[in-house]
């Protein structure tokens, strides 16, 4: 075992194995991730942190794949970070796209990992949030998170980005009109993908008069992996919106660790709670007393001092 | 507002405005909640909470509307407690299919109602477990619990029922060959739903073999809408798995109460945390200090007395 010392020093040397080692830490939360985060404190900040998010079969991966030529064409470097819900309907499909990034294996510069929860107590979006900040630290210029299915708490990643991206594809249409409140909320920037299907143009449209309706701006474009200026067109896009939202960025990575916070104690406590309650249970006529005597003896305020 | 002793006293009286009204509560995580199911505790014990889950169109709510009405037939009372996630892809669907229930809304043995999380803290699952006992000490017989999106931990109602029924469609086949590991662990009984359409034997079949070399014992049954043997069969093999499996059902019972309690602890540690966490993030130079501060101030054990 590496001790966390060496850990550091070979991971400021620009070591990838000792990147890779404190990312396998994050994803199994590992309590020694934040003394170590704290020490790399004044490396993070850098990076631009964005988000991908859509249903399954957007083309995220494909359009991630031209964003990482496009990015490494301008000499940069850029890191994937997929987030895969561990699910018996919907898993496997992330990690099966990984392979249209398998190009990229042998640049140095590009870097690809999938997260999963396997069955950890914690936030998968947090440690999505730590990895970023470790990719940051060791110098990566962009870090992009892909994440299927927006609004499901344990993959939400819009908490913890710069900035969300959301593809969607014509076929998707008829779904926008059911679900107009939820939808809004979610990204920074619209993209329609695969845009040379039909309907594209009326997703657009209809995107574009929900988000006026609503009083939002956001760009809404559309895209197609065959037409390399609309990708450009999108990346850009996604490059403006740094330039022009500096102060929300700033709200928001301030939240982000806000809230990276709260998950860690919330973990730590939960231990003990689980401890409690499996000790109290046991001794009680009913369970529901437990809670009514712990509500009693902890009530409101009481169980932290200030 | 009423007073908890006046809400308990109607509810005894089996008045219908009571249930719903401490249903409510449940859902939206009010504190009183421990202390009335407490109250209520001796009552509680005698209903079948049936879990039924699968894949969005697999025909979960035709299925259950069925049971429904055999269930009556049979002069037994039953509610159907649909457990619906916000999300902005999936949300509403499950909404919708209430009106395939709407035929029983004047008989006031069938009891219908869906839960959200409305955004609030805390599992939804716990509250459909916390639920399923209002229900079950109110005098209803069987409890189904409907949920969508197995794999999900904000649905995952396995864990709160007695018994998990997975339905899938013969269209789904292709998926479980990518999908094996997680899908037999899910249910104790599977119905293959649809079985008029095309390739139903042959999931059904696949299903047997990989629960055979599982070394897992679970039914497997094809049903359709059109055949009533069909369904009744499906039925009987529930009310089946409750004579057969007391012992696993007394420990899952006790195991869904224990989770009811952590998760109760959980909620009200989580808002003290949250409140340290922000109070503590403002004044450090680094959010990650906070948190070694945290793990020197309350090392592991030391946090509740025990």
């Amino acid at each position: 075992m590496t001790s966390q010392k060496q850990l550091l020093e070979d991971f400021k040397k620009g070591e990838m194995r000792a990147l890779s080692r404190l990312i396998s830490m994050a994803e199994n939360r590992d309590p020694e991730v934040p003394a170590i985060l704290s020490q790399l404190f004044s490396e993070i900040g850098k990076a631009k942190i964005i988000g991908v998010t859509g249903p399954p079969g957007a083309g995220k991966s494909t359009l991630i794949n031209l964003f990482v030529k496009l990015i490494r064409a301008q000499k940069k470097r850029v890191a994937v970070i997929a987030v895969d819900p561990v699910s018996p309907f919907s898993g496997g499909a992330l990690l099966g796209d990984r392979i249209r990034l398998q190009e990229h294996f042998n640049d140095s510069d590009v870097f690809i990992r999938s997260l999963s929860t396997r069955g950890k107590l914690g936030g998968l979006s947090i440690a999505a949030r730590e990895v970023s900040e470790l990719v940051d630290a060791f110098g990566f210029d962009y870090v992009i998170v892909e994440t299927v299915g927006v609004g499901q708490s344990e993959v939400d990643i819009r908490k913890v980005v710069d900035v969300t991206v959301l593809v969607l594809v014509p076929e998707w249409g008829d779904g926008i009109q059911t679900l107009k409140s939820g939808i809004l909320e979610i990204a920074d920037i619209f993209i329609v993908n695969k845009s040379d299907r039909e309907g594209a143009d009326r997703i657009v449209l209809e995107l574009k008069n929900m988000l006026h309706m609503a009083g939002k701006e956001a760009a809404v474009l559309a895209t197609n992996q065959n037409d390399k200026s609309l990708v450009e067109r999108s990346l850009t896009e996604v490059d403006h919106f740094f330039k022009k939202e500096t102060e929300l960025i700033r709200k928001r990575r301030e939240h982000s660790r806000l809230e990276i916070v709260e998950e860690w104690l919330r973990m730590m406590i939960t231990e003990e709670a689980n401890r409690w309650a499996s000790e109290n249970t046991r001794t009680h006529k009913n369970p529901y007393e437990v809670i009514v005597e712990f509500q009693k003896k902890y009530p409101k305020g009481k169980l932290l001092p200030k």
